[in-house]
């Protein structure tokens, strides 16, 4: 492909007015929104106006006045579309961490016959260590398995099954559908973390029969570092399961201050103490960025710019070894691949302006966040990278000095 | 008095330098800042330098180059002499509830030969709820007594105390050393809410031998609404507590993505997933406005304050009744009175500018932010309580219209 021939798919992209909703710095090609999106160009004003008018004006007043109070259900509200599911089903809160607590624990606690917390062994680590937790607690125990023994495993002692959608390194994508239906049919109930592909895949969290979920609002979302979380608990669900963390906010009359809890009788019983309004703001400006976007467009863009980068990276960089499915379905919206200088080649690649990350132990991984980053993105980092590569441009000591990297 | 003496001592404050720290609305007499601390005049500076420069433009690499995975120990560095404790001791991290989860489950599993978690019956409800959450997990139970009954109830079944040292309603303050000792002399571990007290008393968290406490970032300590927690735990239990709630952040090694939960030796452990940095930075913005200031200047206002409003209130609404405790050492920065018509009567100060609040079923609550609120803003503010009771200005249908209340 040519330069040109990237220009010209980026001028005909139907979602080419988004990558105007965020501010990008000069000169930099940025693809790691897999980790943290962009700023989106509204979020300052947004979050200024929720600083100095609501909080430094109106203050305690805000809680009523501009419905603080309502901002987990409304919020969640704007990203139920993104999810494929209804707002009663969704709300904002804690950290991804903590909502995959609250979930894991509320699904072990409806099976209390089964004792097994069903997991892959490459799950994000640290959803493996709250799985850990929730078993610690609850008497349970964590099984983790290969990929291909998911399905074999589920069995009448599997409570819950839990995975991440995509993977975090290599960018796999399990088959949420088929996963779900083998955990209903051995009477297990599912908790999905969607962290990797809200916001850059086509979800239908209602009408798969998905039963949690949780993940992240600072990745594709753009909610900012360390945004609040996601929590989905189908509404079939929602009077049987029960929030291991009571509070205020999760009580069916949070002003009557009862000595006793009684849980709301919605999504709402998952809540727990004050949230963030800074951070929900912000969330809550992230999310306009997806106003009148189409998901199936969003899953379609990233299905292209991974595979012409997968491409391009391949002709120009036969030494690096593809980590992540050839085939789009079976991927999300970042691509990995293997070289055993990847820390280098990665720092190395952020110096020329080219921002992915490093994996360990050995891999380079470069997130697309359809609604910003552009073929023409993806064919530049590619060059760089081929460069980089072929002149041995990494091989210096600076390159090679570890930092912590996220 | 006259409104020239409160003027006068005003004039002699030694603290009169802080109230410049705020922006507090013209026409305002804010007495809600033990609900939502006023917004810090370089709040909206210092988080639109980390929102624009920091996450606009530097991105993913502000983790490092910004030090933002250090926030949780950098800010609580910066809240440690507030609360008199040294930073080893401390960390900033998700909402009240959840560290009070943390430090009640953590204390329970300390003594699991003990199932009882002790209260007190008019402790702040969110707080029973998450003590209920706890005792439900691990096969405890909660016993909530009276204030009165509290140290005859410390034996060989309790694991854990837990209290709020200031009582969000009366302003009744727990003599928290006496009570931190018969807890050890039983046998049990403590875990005190500060909420109602960072910031506005003096505390010794290390030298008074306290085991765990939590606090709000968003009354006192004004990092904005729906600020990030603190989590205390002395350093001399730090080895022997395990969080409930493992997660990356809490890992000896948070980036070397480890398959198995292997707890930071520090009060890191008791991190569990990212941090919101956008509420990090206000609540870090909010501390600065402690920066010189002295905590015994700051309790010994509290109680002038509190003093002062008493004396004038009870000298012109003789119909209003102290719900507080008379003695200054026994209350915290708030006072309360009741009367039946409670509820109009704040909707009829709130349109005056005059803002407190209610609280169920016949209290005015008044807090006194030390670092903000004046002797004139008491005076004025009981001298328009006066008149509202004196005329019966309450009286009208627009004040009984009930809203909800935070």
């Amino acid at each position: 492909m040519t330069l040109d021939e990237a220009r010209a798919l980026d001028a005909a992209d139907p979602l080419d007015f988004a990558r105007e909703r965020f501010r990008l710095p000069e000169g930099v090609i940025y693809l790691d929104g897999n980790s943290l999106g962009a700023l989106p160009a509204e979020t300052p004003g947004q979050l200024a106006q929720v600083v100095e008018r609501q909080w430094g004006e109106d203050l305690i007043a805000s809680w009523n006045s501009h419905g603080w109070i309502e901002w987990p259900r409304t919020i969640a509200a704007k990203l139920a579309p993104i999810l494929g599911a209804r707002p009663e089903g969704l709300l904002i809160a804690d950290s991804t961490s903590v909502c995959l607590f609250k979930a894991l624990a509320a699904a072990m606690r409806a099976r209390p016959e089964r004792r097994i917390i069903l997991t892959e062994e490459s799950n994000f680590p640290t959803d493996l260590y709250v799985a850990q937790s929730v078993a610690d607690l609850l008497g349970g125990e964590v099984r983790s398995v290969r990929a291909d023994e998911l399905t074999t495993s589920l069995n009448e002692t599997v409570a819950v099954l839990t995975l991440t959608h995509v993977d975090y390194r290599s960018s796999a994508r399990h088959d949420m559908p088929a996963l779900t239906a083998a955990a209903h049919a051995a009477g297990a109930l599912t908790v999905w973390d969607l962290s990797h592909s809200a916001g850059a895949l086509e979800l239908d969290l209602d009408e798969r029969g998905c039963d949690l979920a949780v993940g992240c609002g600072y990745k594709y979302l753009n909610g900012g570092p360390g945004a609040p979380a996601f929590l989905y608990v189908a509404e079939r669900l929602q009077k049987e399961l029960h929030s291991p963390i009571g509070g205020w906010m999760g009580h069916a009359e949070p002003f009557a201050f009862e000595a006793s809890h009684r849980p709301a009788d919605d999504i709402s019983r998952f809540l727990t103490g004050t949230p963030s309004i800074l951070a929900l703001a912000a969330l809550d400006a992230g999310l306009d960025t997806f106003a009148g976007v189409n998901l199936q467009q969003v899953e379609a863009k990233a299905s292209a710019l991974t595979e012409i980068f997968i491409a391009e990276v391949e002709d120009r960089c036969p030494e690096l070894r593809l980590a992540s499915p050839r085939e789009p379905a079976d991927r999300g919206s970042h691509v990995s691949f293997a070289h055993p200088a990847a820390y280098a080649i990665v720092q190395c690649l952020i110096e020329r302006g080219v921002v992915g990350d490093f994996r360990a132990p050995d891999l380079l991984r470069f997130g697309f966040a359809p609604l910003y980053n552009r073929v023409e993105d993806a064919w530049q980092a590619a060059k760089a990278l081929g460069e980089i590569v072929e002149t041995r441009a990494w091989d210096q000591p600076r390159f090679h000095a570890r930092q912590r990297v996220t």
